[in-house]
């Protein structure tokens, strides 16, 4: 079969793989649709180590292909949704609550780290009862394929923001995350939703997913301009959603005593992520820094396509551009390089 | 100034009473709206005991006619919400987090129980500071009036309920405190909400407020459906919104292991409340049972407030009726006996 | 091998049965310690209904026999605990955070219910990663076994409570459960412990593990009695360690509003268990009722296990008698008949 | 009366004042005893701005002297604590559960801040019945004047904590605030207590109030010690209680992903304070950062008490020295400069 693999650190191609075959728990999934993720280019350009002719990607629906002899819920013409997010779920972190830690620190994040991801014409799932979730009839996979990760880290961040109902909620960064962080914090029923940005077709986006302000960071300062719309309060939650020490320190800065910087954003570079210690409360203004990784397992899998079944949210939007797989580099150089305005490239199989 | 009260167990009227005078941190409000609620007609037919010319309500909003020396907040004139509930925030119970229970069980609870109501010219506020918000310029008296009870009651419903984004909810009667759990369960992001009802116009009115799915409890059996629409799993959480034994005892059936059954009705019959003792699993499933009584407070009134002012939802189509205040016990006797289709009496003064 | 069965509905003894055979991810443990347990009783009296030669007991320590080929941290010769409660960890209760409710209602409880139990020479253990936990050499099996149900479903009475640092609580009825109820309390820094029992040892036992104060219910009144020990205020939390209507009552009573009322019993007869209406606020009182099963798995055990290595709790005081396996329908009789005082019967291979 | 002040930034000494008043709703204490604070030291040093004549002091028990006309729960002569933390329990802050942060960031701290503190004959407080407790009459003046600052904020870094029963903990810094961190954390529930100190007779210190193992940081790698203790796996709950950048490192370093740094420490210095932003798991190892101030209140003192008089602590060990009023120069001094191996110094009036 095809793969869309990291050669070497700073270098991709495709190559031919033998198909994958499962192990006693685990599926083989036939792809149909995938995205892509800032997060395979920061894996491509060495973030998380070398790798070898890794096959990249973690964002993926498709069609069961077959499964192996202890797979109880799933048979082969299932389509399916996988979880970016492939937890061991007997393992010490997951029985604490915390699966995406299985393993180790972010252990649960198999695809394309340490095992080959989902840019392939199929690809393995291990726990395959534990970690699919059958995609109802009337969602797309256009649609569905959002779940894997957009919808589930986006939302994590809400709801790691312990946002009350009517509360205030600023989104730092419309990408693809942060605009189901926005979507989220609507979701939860956050009274006033502010949206960070400075891409006119991002702040759209970010509108059409429930900010009901936008603040342009390149037009005004963020801090004052959130602390007006708020009273001079501060917002109940600020989340994160680009993985920047300035954006952190300004997270720090307009969330009130007693309210939660939540992080979904990957934290890529220097020694050091810096709190500002007097607008921190000098350690003793009750705000509290949440952290997490995109949840995944069919549970979450399910309650994500729920929403998608009853309409509550079209992740599609966010689909700027489409390809064929046999495109797949040009899709990533797109991606990789932030060309034409993109937000998520489609890849269909 | 003219006030509507409890005479004695059984019998109300309208009276002359003086305008009352605020305490230090008190105010003194002049009515402009209020809505008349079903406890009124349990403490009128003596749910609370013996009464003699009390002012009902508890319901209202209006203009601050008068505040005490103490009161830094607010002047004459500002438009304010009140909270049907005003709390003694400094009360073991309220540091305790349980500020609707301060100076004993449902403590909280003062208008038209231990202190003159809202169905007057004028009423009183204790702890003025911290028991009232401000309306709104782009919020109508007429809306900000369903913050006080209905909202708040309703939404504690969805809150209590530990509902997960993408969960399923049943909330059982589609009263206005069931209308607003409906609209809490939709604001908290359940991906499925079931509104059980059998008349038709709140079964509409449940539909317009977010309810998925419709179940007629004369048309069907409630635990087989709810079932059948969970695929054999329950709910994730069960909102009573009735206060009756047979419905609460519904809620412990439809909600799977690991769920909330979240009681905001009143329960006003009967020595016992009845937990089906294998549905519940035998006092070993995870199902937790969670009660509240409508928080109150300054802080919760903004927020609601701030959801009408964002245009999250509408809680004028729950007028059903509107009266001046001089036709109030015509309005009490639509209210009293359910004619008309009634769900809420609008009072206009 | 020898194995003590349940041969139907008010039937026991012993019988060979073929030592079992561990699947991929289970294990084979040589039996070392075992515990007779009150709910072995309500088993062979019908309570789960009918069974045909089951063996009995869900608490017991031993030696790993062997394992299955996927089995990664165990090996022959390990000396472990096993949870009465084993888990399915891809479940989706489990990924929903209720592990004890995998594959349905109280579905994490295999042991003498769905498969043979521990009172045999070898017993078979599912998912033996997830399920088992190694014993710290200075910990003795006499006080291990005990983790496996008596702390782990006395210390959840406590966990479920949400004692506050310095609280009341009052545990009623101590049993083996209630008093480790009365630890687990003490465990998460109660103020004041108020254990509710007649029988004079379990009083002492009662006193050993950390109660403050004690009511003999055969003596005194225990609402007016608790609620005097409270200055009228009533308990944080009640701890139900009895499963009987009359306790919950009580619970329910003597519980301060914001309260919880936290359940440990087996509720085994009756069609409802009842709340008592006006003192649980007719549902507006914020009492909580929260109930649950055991917790299992290997990170629950280890802590439990840490805390015996520390000498934080001594279990062993609760072993009333001590029997050799082959005079376990002694043993049975006793614990059964509830004769000469027995707290729990320790079973020695 | 008496008062010593911080006459302005670097200069203390005694001067006198006139006996403060009470209004409406406060009380005027008679002070007994107070202990000296390494707080009182930033302040003086000018840690929040230039005051001028301002009373030291917030940790004092006293005698009831006079009361507002609104006090219904103390009268003169009663013996009281005071919680070093006196909030405004109807603020917004206070409503939304973070008292100590009503009026602004910190704004429950009032005492030496933005009122004259508790080193004098005679101080006030703020809502009396709110923020006073009576001390019972086995407990000491002595011993209760431990529960102003010292055990409620030692014992938040473990409730903020969120410690499993049987987990692991490390207090980073045995000074008095650690020291009930350590207290705390066995308080609920810990399996393993590591108490981080250099000092012997803190190192003895942290032993007695529940430390398992001592780990020396002049002696041997914080980190490494901390992860062979818990076989690799990090702690569950890592607690700071010195307010310096590099402890708080450390923190990050040894919280296992899923656990929680809990700030009790003050952070005096610096721009930032750093996150390791690949031991903090690049921002997705579920790692939580929680802060807060002492909290303060009739609640939580008379929770404090409670234990004091069950036995459960002794706090009076902390006490290393003790001066009368007429030199509490001396004291201050000792304090300031950490002269004698000081750890806390007890005025008595």
């Amino acid at each position: 079969m095809k793969a869309f693999v990291m050669k070497e650190i700073g270098r991709v191609g495709v190559m031919d793989k033998p198909v994958p075959r499962p192990g006693p728990g685990d599926a083989v999934v036939r792809t149909t649709r995938a995205l892509i993720c800032t997060s395979d280019s920061h894996t491509v350009s060495g973030g998380i180590g070398p790798r070898e002719d890794l096959t990249l990607g973690h964002e993926a629906v498709g069609v069961v292909h077959e499964v192996g002899s202890e797979v109880r819920h799933f048979r082969p013409g299932d389509r399916v949704l996988v979880g970016a997010i492939t937890p061991d779920w007997g393992d010490p972190a997951s029985q604490n609550g915390h699966p995406s830690q299985s393993g180790g620190p972010l252990g649960g994040w198999k695809f394309a780290n340490v095992k080959d991801g989902v840019f392939a014409e199929y690809f393995h799932v291990n726990e395959a009862d534990a970690n699919m979730a059958k995609i109802p009839d009337d969602v797309s996979d256009d649609a569905a394929v959002y779940c894997a990760d957009m919808l589930s880290t986006g939302f994590m961040g809400a709801e790691h923001g312990n946002i009350p109902i009517g509360g205030t909620v600023a989104v730092l960064a419309q990408g693809p995350v942060g605009l189901m962080g926005t979507a989220g914090a609507r979701l939860r029923g956050a009274g006033m939703v502010i949206g960070v940005e400075s891409v006119p077709s991002r702040q759209k986006l970010a509108q059409r997913y429930g900010a009901d302000e936008i603040v342009d960071f390149t037009k005004e300062d963020v801090v004052e301009r959130i602390l007006e719309l708020t009273d001079g309060a501060g917002v109940d939650t600020a989340i994160e959603a680009l993985g920047a020490d300035a954006t952190f320190q300004t997270c720090v800065k307009i969330t009130k005593p007693g309210g939660t910087i939540s992080i979904t954003g990957y934290f890529g570079e220097g020694e050091f992520v810096r709190i500002p210690r007097v607008e921190w409360g000098v350690g003793m203004a009750d705000k509290t820094i949440a952290t997490g990784l995109c949840p995944g397992g069919r549970v979450r899998m399910e309650r994500l396509l729920r929403l998608l079944e009853a309409r509550r949210i079209d992740p599609t939007h966010m689909t700027s551009h489409e390809f064929p797989f046999d495109e797949i580099e040009r899709a990533f150089e797109v991606m990789d390089k932030k060309l034409e305005d993109v937000v998520k490239p489609l890849i269909v199989f």
